[in-house]
């Protein structure tokens, strides 16, 4: 019995500049196309009839791109994917999965130069449309946004077992990698949407007293829930990128807490989603 | 409303050493712990009474590998599995993911050396171990199985649209990275039946007279259910990693099927599962 | 005959925060520390009377870290450099390489947070440190400062040969993942003169007429030591990352120079020093 | 003043088929070719007279191939830099550099397929060839070589100062990454040359007894300068993988040199050359 049949393109580069007068403006997107349907045949007897290439997906992406004036990347995603779901009528479902690399633009004399740009990160952008012949969702998300608090994380009174040497804090470092998407449960100003999402985040992770990553995570995710009405739900990835205290006393040393090693493995792992009940 | 909260440590790397004479035996692995539960007073009200320490979970990994002789992964996932969830009342589940980094033994004056060893790859032996109260689910697989037919692979027939600009070839380079994941409804003998499927995978791969990926792919997860009882399902992702046929025309030359440029991007990605019905 | 022997530890991970009230700093340190001296018996003999353990270099980052206050990576690195040197005769010299990772501060409510950061990138400042019994060469630098122009950038008149099939433009984008390496003859203030350069590098890069990446290069190391006394030299290394126009032709469509592919493999790279004459 | 210009082409990914009879060959090179000459013209002025574009030396590198049958890469090596210094006069020195993908073939039913591949690594195989208006320098190497020692390696005796806290060991694990790269100092059978300096090194790494990673590099590379007279020198680079022995008396269990933890940072870093005196 063949089962969860899919197939698609993806780590399609596009960058497209649109160039109304002196100041350009920049997308640069890597996409992923999928389809699911009933492409059976194609499996079982080798019966390419019906089976789009993956490069013609690839081509499609830059001929829309030229078509569509630049908008944000949820629209394209829309746009492509009821394109494909229109040619194609074995496919149930399509998803389009877009990861925006930023750019910024530089300062010359003070002031923004209108075609020359510096790559934020390791920060990006993403946005995520899955389109059946019913409906369609739209998430949007950042990955890889590296952030840190310098106080105001503890972690104490935990569970202890026969293995557990781990000591209380009251005061380490708390730093990580946050991958967060949100669902849209309709229409919204994309744009303006992630920037106050984004902004919520960052504002309540620096301002929160985290008695562990569980818990500031919860207060991010319930500050945007609380105060942008177009978020349906939001799920985040916290890794909890360990900054150990390094001991000094073998040197007669004291650490006042200002010398860490920074660890990538092995690291914690957080996630949890927040719906609206 | 909170959902599909989840913590654990990733990352956790152990080397294990056999010593039983001259000949031993190593064993290294990542692996990744991971519970869920009910563990919402730790996130709603930053309650940390119940939560072990993600540390604890990897002091666990290394204290059960001292207790436990050199076994299949699979085997000790289930170990650590079954420790973990005696030990938290609030897991509902817990799972163990494991890499195997696959070392052979370096060949001196041709013979097998004892206690010196060659990484092999970049393919890697998987292990997945999945426990509740009630039940646990064992899956095997591998990952970054790279390979490549330099015959017996066409893709013509297919369906042409405004956008497809793409050859017909019966004559092309297929390489992919295999990832495969397998489930096992019972206990098994883990090392044997992991042998067994892989060599069934390739071999398959290497004498399908292949019609696209999806054929190649169906036929291989199909050579594993018939051959293998003890397999219950089977989950294939394959890549196609792209070989291009160089056009030397401009140069007033032929390529005779020789002359390939290997792309890392876009790339094409089929999967599938296979159950027996 | 033994020749360029070295050995020292790699991979050091330091972050370091300083707590001043509520504004606190934080420096994030990649380094590597590395010996070069008369070290054959070990090498020969297995004698390692003289050898520092690499060990041994780690430790002393986080010991001398905590004695110094926090202050700019080209200082921290020559008092790593003096007291290596200090206590092993056998060395005759020190190299310490340093690549800095940037943090950024929180906003909240339109104010930078004291004790909140976020990670900039993927650019680094990097310092280099290289001193031996007579004297110290510093060496500062930016790694991967990823910038692109979408205007002012030709390539043409170029040679043309049997194997030439480039198409002459006055008009394509031009972008680089730019490493920048420069030495400063004496001391200088390493914390301004490090923005200085960056901000000369960028400016330049940006308002250039380009030709071609060598033009753009030459220009951009001019300017450096047009501006900035202090700098003796600097070495620039510019890998091309292309972005072609995508031919839309086929499908009706006209490129108006405003649809890319970005492209990884394979990439030209252009690379000179510039000295003081 | 300008200096150490140099340009170039780097990634060029090549997969090259033979087709004779049944049994193909195929040979996965990345390659990367650089120019170093009188281009100062090209840097001052924007004049690009003389210069080749890179996409010329990628051009180049296929129509070679397609002409030459399939040889050695240190072979293919000499052909590009001869081509390359012919046809451009202001060139002093061509550098091709070359990165091997190895391939073994796949086994079915006990017998080598004659078309079908599986990916070996993370080891590759290197080439250099280095040419200017008088000579040819040829080096060979292996890169990535992962190998492991689970008996016969100490590091005791050393120095210890004010920050030394290693324990001094007579049973470790000891594992490398090897780099290794030799110059023939005249024209050799370069594929069974490679083999043997390969299959020198590693017997000489398995059957060593270790005082440290730089008494084992040396009788590395001094077995290979012993037993094969084509090498002219040999220059290695171990870094040490360090594997720590965990601790787990804590828990009441004792740790009898079986239970690792494999690092990737920090770690040490050995180098040497050795030459023909």
């Amino acid at each position: 019995m063949l089962a969860d049949t899919a197939y698609g393109k993806s780590g399609v580069r596009l960058v497209q500049v649109a160039r109304p007068g002196d100041r350009h403006t920049i997308r640069d997107l890597t996409l992923a196309v999928r389809f699911e349907g009933d492409y059976d045949a194609c499996y079982t007897d080798g019966d390419n009839t019906d089976v789009l290439p993956t490069d013609t997906m690839k081509n499609t992406v830059y001929a829309l791109a030229a078509r569509e004036r630049l908008a944000e990347p949820e629209h394209f995603g829309l746009v492509l994917a009821e394109h494909f779901l229109d040619g194609n009528p074995r496919v149930r479902r399509v998803t389009i999965d877009m990861r925006e690399h930023l750019w910024s633009r530089i300062t010359v004399d003070g002031r923004e130069h209108g075609q020359a740009f510096i790559r934020e990160g390791p920060e990006s952008r993403t946005a995520h449309v899955r389109m059946d012949r019913l409906e369609a969702q739209v998430h949007a998300g950042v990955a890889d946004l590296v952030i840190l608090k310098s106080s105001g994380s503890a972690f104490a009174g935990f569970k202890r077992d026969d293995f557990t040497t781990l000591a209380e804090t009251d005061d380490r470092l708390l730093a990580t990698a946050l991958t967060a998407t949100w669902r849209y449960d309709s229409g919204t100003a994309y744009g303006p949407a992630w920037h106050a999402v984004r902004r919520t985040l960052l504002e309540t992770f620096a301002d929160h007293e985290s008695q562990s990553v569980q818990h500031t995570l919860y207060a991010m995710a319930r500050a945007v829930l609380d105060g942008i009405a177009d978020v349906a739900d939001i799920h985040l990835v916290m890794p909890n990128r360990h900054h150990l205290a390094v001991d000094l006393t073998a040197y007669g040393l004291e650490n006042r807490n200002e010398i860490f090693v920074a660890t990538e493995e092995p690291h914690g792992v957080i996630q949890a989603t927040l719906r609206r009940s």
